[in-house]
């Protein structure tokens, strides 16, 4: 597996993670990202599916959901004069995008593999960004 | 000026613009990425000022907007299968970092004239995204 | 049609176009924005088709093609000490992703009416991109 | 660290890595989803230096960086018709990048922590690229 940087990249900022619970914070962007990337994959894994069509709804959220994920993951790695309202209501998008998401691909998790890998993607980022909203004050 | 492809994409879409009111639409789509560009090239445009230390705030907003704008401009930019839930929040998340970034714009905007323009641009973008939060139901 | 501050945002930079012809740079900044938005769409379009199974190819290069434009579309809005080498090999991947596009997206332009206005973006911002290219030294 | 899911969509992708080695393509995605992040959180961290104005080219190489190995990150997870020049001219274009910005932050690696950790993140995605090129095609 590859090797992050999140973590050293906060721990040497010069804000530190700027009051926010370091694990936290590390936890919630590293599957923003990771769920950014699962997401993007299970939208072109349902294009080579044969039966496609059916797939329609689970690939466009799949690819809302990967914008989101990302931009999200973006805003937390920011630790500049962070605007707490513009965050949370960042990352209430991205608990929402990922339950929606979630919720489709485990409809497909029985017949298609990467639809049961990606809705464990999202269930784990949107727990992450649940955690974080806890503290966000 | 550039060539825009907006109204064109949506009136050959085989769902056209999926019960939203197309005008409001194409505006809300045009002005959230025409936010985004203007967003990247004023955080830009802060690091190349002497003064930066004071525009740090500014660029970092800057930063946040122009992926959020971005973001909703895709998101938007998708008829098939939405999901109102999710749409919401997200253009919810737009409005808040429009407001934030056109409000941080404006308090640098006698000074820098970047700030002034980009100031416009987020408050259109507000303004539009406001507009297609009251159709969206 | 939006209002877009692509030349506003040039003319009140600190650097101004930085040595580029800025009716050639903001062409290509809008045409990349507009190419990312039009590729977005197309995407989606084939979605929503029947014979969505067909144009699994062109989905696929309109992913590709929109955020390559998007992100050559932001480097190009950025004036602060830009490395040519850098921003020579990113445009010439933003021709190559127009072209394969554009060229996928003419295969369908008689069946598909999104696929004949997108290939139509796709051939404005390749073009805008070689205006660019022989222009950066 | 978090849980990333690179590997186990591509294992549940109906075409495999098409061809690729598995563990050259996953170690490049990884590696370029990270450096994003690092490239983005070091560009946050400039801006919070009281010495910004010395590091306007670090931030603004970093801002490019991250946009480009997003791109790359996103354009290799998917494995349907994969277009190989394409995707080389993009793994070339984030080559480029990842030696600019990765020279620059070294530049700051004595003065700064975050520059050296995210040169570290900006040499091992252009290894990964590279190694991801040598078998292309």
């Amino acid at each position: 597996m590859g090797h992050t940087y999140t973590r050293a990249m906060l721990d040497t900022h010069p804000l530190g993670s700027a009051g926010l619970d370091p694990n936290i914070l590390v936890t919630c962007i590293e599957q923003c990202f990771a769920c950014a990337q699962a997401c993007t994959a299970c939208a072109d894994a349902d294009l080579s599916e044969q039966m496609v069509a059916e797939l329609a709804r689970c690939a466009r959220l799949d690819l809302d959901c990967a914008d989101i994920c990302e931009t999200t993951g973006r805003a937390l790695s920011r630790q500049t004069s962070r605007d707490v309202n513009l965050i949370r209501a960042l990352v209430q998008a991205c608990v929402t995008a990922c339950k929606v998401c979630g919720d489709e691909c485990e409809r497909h998790a029985a017949m298609h593999e990467h639809c049961r890998v990606n809705a464990d993607a999202c269930r784990r980022c949107e727990t992450a960004c649940q955690d974080l909203l806890a503290v966000l004050g």
